[in-house]
């Protein structure tokens, strides 16, 4: 956890960073979550039931977490700020149904996924619903630059997504390539997160600018690091399986650094497992330890903390305060979990 | 067709009415196909591909061209009409695409179903990212009432879709449940098209109202059509395959209708072919000499033809014109289909 001297919240700061936000935005995030709940309500039953799996799920909120923090920052007195928070988690919540669906999940957060539980069907329609009431909410958010902010984001998820299926079984996709793609379908949500946090309490152009890079950053990291723990054994400490993405056959920047320097055999191996997707007892292991044999992993957790780096360096042009702080050691902390 | 006396159009009015208002907006449909175009533009090549794919597919246009025939109604000098008519068209594309992973559908309008083509994943993705441009382009056409009514719509729509998983297999399911879902899935987008058209168009509230009440008597319409065709020959003709509905086990209104006078044998015939779901060769057939027999399908067309009729009665508020006369005749053209 940070010892960074500027640290001055109640809270302890060997507490989770996470957590520590989340205790300074305590009466906002309640108000989120209130928000969450009433609009999720439907005489459709099913559509509470699977949101709801999901949203109680042991999320942490973070992405809302820091569109509050952000408005807080400038400061912000208004309520708005609330149903744009409200609004992100639901672009993150139905992006999660989708992708579930898509990637054929299993596990969600260490409990089975909504598909697995309810079907396919409810989960892409239910992902539909959850996308239109986001944008119900950040109209009567009524800021029309903000709107633009966070739908511009959600056309860049999607877009990234679809990128990342040609990712799927080809090992000659680049690094810059990959780079695009998390950072359409991850980073981009993170980003607008924040900017939208800042824009809606008046914050200037640079100041917007500011947060948008440090969600950019803060969301490339977060990803990376993701793509390394699930080759990890760190994965099923936290409820989650390993080798998600080798078994979909997932080009990775794990798989993209290791081929760099890889040895026949590797070549060979990736081909198989990968490419033709052939994939037999102990490959998952075997992956593993070419993974790490070659460094590809800690290489990969490498990049991800100058991201992390840049995410604390954006946030310079703001004043300091314990919101601030909280925001800085997030993006240390999101690459400490990979320890 | 019709021989409404108020036809006044320059084209004669044997013309279908669909085309007889295309021809009217035949500019403003130009722009719009040059904003579905350029919006489906994207890195990510699957995505005009499969966007193409249905936009490209014989579509009529029917949804974007009365939020274009709405507005010039009043009558409306700008643009920002078109940017709207292309965001509903999005929405249905979006819809559409989605619809036919659910429903595993093969076919659509004829061709094999981008499901089937691409995959679901594709079908899934690109559907989210066309709700996503659809968003924006609402945005972009910066009236936050409208916006209202379309981001409402769109969650109408997806809550209207989850309550029909509902009555797949539910043969308890009545009439007004059933109408209920309709009006949600289907005429929510053809009421927000009309009376956004309205809006947009500075209309005051009772003539966007009166818009909505066409929009959403015609969507209502035009399902219970569709609903009846699926047990007709008339399908094939129109390269639609026959019985989809049948196949699904979705309890549709001629169904309900036939339920309500239905013999001890038929009852036994539908509990076993739509709630157990176990059909058998020869047994479409029988469906349909059921429903044709008790009268089911002349009943749900005449059904069709009352909302087809208020569709037509809501337009009486507005002032007579060409646009006013060939949505009317597009109210009975939607029936008259069904022979």
């Amino acid at each position: 956890m940070s010892t960074n001297p500027r640290e001055t919240a109640t809270l302890p700061p060997s507490v989770n960073p996470v957590e520590r936000l989340a205790s300074l935005m305590g009466p906002d995030l309640a108000a989120v979550d209130v928000v969450i709940h009433s609009r999720m309500a439907s005489e459709a039953a099913l559509i509470p039931q699977v949101g709801q799996h999901l949203v109680d799920s042991g999320g942490k909120r973070l992405r809302p977490l820091i569109t509050l923090a952000a408005a807080r920052q400038y400061p912000y007195g208004g309520d708005a700020h609330v149903k744009l928070a409200a609004a992100v988690e639901f672009i993150h919540t139905a992006t999660l149904l989708h992708d579930d669906v898509v990637d054929e999940s299993v596990l969600r957060r260490g409990r089975p996924a909504a598909n697995m539980l309810y079907g396919n069907k409810p989960s892409i329609l239910v992902g539909d619903f959850l996308f239109s009431r986001s944008f119900q909410l950040m109209v009567e958010a009524g800021s029309p630059a903000v709107l633009d902010v966070l739908a511009n984001a959600s056309a860049v998820i999607a877009e990234g997504e679809v990128l990342q299926l040609r990712s799927a079984k080809n090992l000659s996709i680049s690094e810059s390539d990959y780079l695009k793609v998390i950072t359409a379908k991850t980073a981009a949500l993170f980003a607008a997160a924040a900017e939208a946090g800042a824009m809606v309490a008046g914050a200037s152009r640079a100041h917007a600018d500011a947060m948008h890079d440090y969600g950019r950053n803060l969301g490339i990291a977060f990803q990376l690091v993701d793509d390394a723990l699930d080759y990890s054994g760190r994965q099923a400490v936290m409820g989650k399986s390993v080798g998600d993405d080798f078994r979909e056959s997932k080009v990775t920047l794990p798989i993209i650094l290791s081929l760099a320097r890889a040895s026949e055999e590797e070549r060979r191996f990736w081909r198989k497992t990968i490419e033709v997707g052939v994939q037999e007892e102990g490959d998952l292991s075997r992956a593993i330890e070419f993974l790490e044999r070659g460094g590809a992993l800690s290489e990969t957790i490498e990049r991800a903390r100058s991201y992390a780096r840049a995410a604390r360096e954006a946030l310079a042009i703001t004043a300091d305060s314990e919101i601030k702080s909280a925001l800085a050691d997030i993006a240390d902390f999101v690459v400490e979990r990979a320890y």
